[in-house]
């Protein structure tokens, strides 16, 4: 069955898709391992390990190698995160060629001008598309796709740029109306009022979806009480991995030996698990099998 | 000045150059932050977080861009570990024009036969080539190198392989001899005692290097009494990040709300800070202030 | 209907399946409307292209893109030379599912030593590997592959590396007892005596594949009486290409202007065809149209 | 000397500048060899062998990835086609950062909207940026770059949108304002007549380039005359290669052997030599008289 497929199926079969926000393959698979339903291939994280702003300055190329690599190593569907799009309609349509191509279950894209930055940034431009041009955005996927199960999730970003619930609402609508398959309602408040006001007055029929990094609070049950289908937790698994790095690094430079540094860590059979080095002698050995049975081993 | 010359000069002027480990240009950039002189890219960290075995797997071309990106995160310089050199001689060519374009510092080469198997896996093949073919190597990377501090580190893999000390000084005195700026001497076990015996043998004139992953009780003042002028703490970012990551994660699975989750993480704009987020806000007042100059803005 | 199973369908209903070679998209989409059956993404024109030698020095990664970058562009199946497969069993494992997943109908891998030398090199080096050894390469793919249309073709070159024909029916006849789908066998003479002399002997039931470059006198329907399957122009696309090249850019520097140059060129029309410039007019106004049922536009 | 100094020094030395257009390494290096000044990285070339539209949809990566690959192959100086700079002035930032470190001698950014369109094609969109936001890019370059001699060539894309002579010389003057090295003055006309109009009317001081496509009954006489320092014949490699291999594709499916077909091709010593096939014999020998010194060989 294809990951897009089972993506699909989960819409019936869970009260709430979690999705777990990764950066590279390793991070994709604990991800997995963890018990999550889904990775989300975000761009501020993936940005962010490749040192660079989360403002479109990675290209298509990266993220759909980051994307394509977590899909590679995992069993559960990857959703990517595709910012805008790269672009306009035309590079939205060669992007849905790709990504579906790739094996990734699905993709976002988000209403804000191209080059965007990242949604929680202060200090940041959040200026939007118009919902004309966002829609044909999304027609634009939409025409695209040749597999019905890839996914096409619309990002609407009215709340991020202060616009209103009003406006939320119309381009969500419009967004479904041009072909989206499910909308994420994104919000930097430090509760979920915002959203839940969204949810309650939210008619479309296809699935709503919240990325709760700044209104931490909200509870799992809260989400499935108020409509919501898919929770992303985008970018812990970084800010673990970077916080926990810092911590041994800064602390293997002030002690004397390894013996005396004070962070836990895993241990190497845990990384070679993880990056299947013990199949490639599972391999080896069915490979001296079948030259035993061939007789060029005895 | 150029990176590999920061790092010759750190021959003279430091007791012991400190090198840690990364995989990504974030690992490298907190590797920096923490004090450390280097950065060893290294193939284990870079295979398990594509989430492929460390067997020469991943090719040059993964290698390169990762240690690229780290590169342009970075002030201090990279140590590139390039495992056996992609091939034979005329790839070890290749690669070093490659990477030293790049403005990667040093390359280091092993001489295990390509394929090869991470040196820790205990189940793992460790077939060394013939040291005449592994000196072709280094004469090669030689011959093939530009930039006199441009630094080819020759690893040798004797006592990984259980051949002995003589056959580890043999080998080291050949590929200093062949061209080689500085041996890696690695062991397996788990005191340094064959190391300081290889180092008290040792009459040759490069500088030795170690990766004490497997004897973490040695100190840094052991090693520098022992002559040893690089110390490369090779996975311990990616081993704290590995345990700090499955710990969120499963918390995040198991908590009602992110705020119910009990593992510490880096707050965004320490994400942000890392990525060069707020350059851009810089970037932007530059250019708005020429285009004040210029008569475009009030 | 894949491209495997195109490919695979052609065995059947084809006297001979004629392989026109390229090196990237547009040479690949020019086999395709000159009536080629399928592309043959060769090492030594890809190679060539990028300035580097046919040596196994560009890496998995590059031909991967270039044969992925064909598959897009054309809808007649791409045949994958992988040259020796990159590496031992376990590089051949990794490679046949990145070439399955992207989509190629076919890999092709050689019996040299790796890294290996264009057969056609009269000073290169022609080092074979063990049958043995190559046998484990074969059982590898053959374990990797998860389409059943997937075609491994084993390239024999006994007859490049001068050992007679009894090694390389021995061969041949071992690598299908190995697993391999088809038998390239390959030769450096100017007459296609001892190819033919090979297909008289061989009594294996995989299909016989030959790359006529060195003896082009041989004609089509000699090859499909003597039970040749498929038959590979590999190279001359590249050297029309080169030699129109050099042509037209002497005569620009020699001329006084560019319609004093007396070399012929395509429009810039038949190239906007082919790259696919005119179908974003297409796909405008399929989204225009859209728009206009939403309302959007009058 | 770096390449960028080389380019720069040509500027006093020669009376006008020959750039040849490419799109891979092997057409950079018959552009080199045939006596070209430079060669033109053009985004037109390089979409055309990728199967892809000359519409912003390769992005900036593969762009760059072949540039670098010229680059390698050649001595002479790259200028790259980075048509608008891929998004706005941070991407322009970044992409200078990128470019400048490649190696690569100039580039050129356009001053059409994002995403833009081939400028030969009739029926494409032709929509410009506003001058106060293309100054913003050029200032943007401008502060990214490091080598004083890395060029930055403004295209003024005036005439093409049909905004007349005044409009484009009112944009090259800002243009140069904001810091452009020089200028690409470009038209679709079929005489030269409105660019001599152009250059007759300029009073800036920076040099100017054309690319004379669709004019190709002018003179080089003439350019130099009309104070015009660059020439860039953009395309007409990739015309001959397309037109040349279409032929011998052709010729071959209709022939009955390979000596049978009619059209022209090198030999593969050529390419051979063009790639630098013979160089590996030369590494080896080197290699092997070290060997002997070192009392490896006999």
């Amino acid at each position: 069955m294809s990951k897009s497929k089972i993506l699909h199926e989960m819409l019936s079969s869970k009260s709430i898709i979690k999705v777990g926000g990764a950066f590279d393959a390793m991070s994709a698979k604990l991800v997995e391992i963890s018990g999550f339903d889904a990775v989300w291939a975000g761009s501020f994280a993936i940005s962010a390990t490749h040192g660079l702003p989360d403002a479109s300055i990675l290209t298509m190329t990266e993220f759909l190698n980051v994307a394509s690599s977590m899909n590679e190593a995992c069993q559960i569907p990857i959703i990517a995160d595709c910012d805008t799009g790269f672009g306009g309609p035309s590079n939205v349509s060669h992007m849905v060629n790709k990504y579906e191509k790739a094996g990734i279950a699905a993709i976002s894209i988000e209403d804000k001008v191209f080059p965007k930055q990242n949604s929680l940034l202060e200090t940041g431009k959040h200026e939007l598309l118009s919902e004309k041009d966002f829609a044909a955005k999304i027609i634009s996927a939409k025409n695209a796709k040749d597999d019905p199960n890839f996914m096409i999730i619309a990002r609407v970003e009215a709340l991020i740029a202060n616009l209103g619930i009003d406006e939320a609402l119309k381009r969500a609508s419009a967004y479904e109306n041009a072909g989206a398959d499910a909308i994420i309602i994104h919000s930097k408040k430090n509760t979920p009022d915002e959203i839940f006001e969204f949810t309650e007055k939210w008619n479309g029929s296809v699935p709503l979806v919240v990325i709760p990094t700044s209104y931490g609070s909200v509870t799992v049950d809260e989400l499935i009480s108020h409509k919501i289908k898919f929770v992303i937790y985008a970018n812990h698994s970084l800010r673990a991995s970077h916080l926990a790095m810092s911590k041994v690094l800064t602390e293997i430079m002030n002690s004397p030996s390894l013996n005396d540094v004070n962070v836990d860590i895993s241990s190497m059979d845990e990384i070679f698990q993880l990056q299947k080095m013990f199949d490639i002698k599972t391999q080896e050995k069915e490979i001296e099998e079948k030259l035993k049975k061939l007789g060029y081993v005895d």
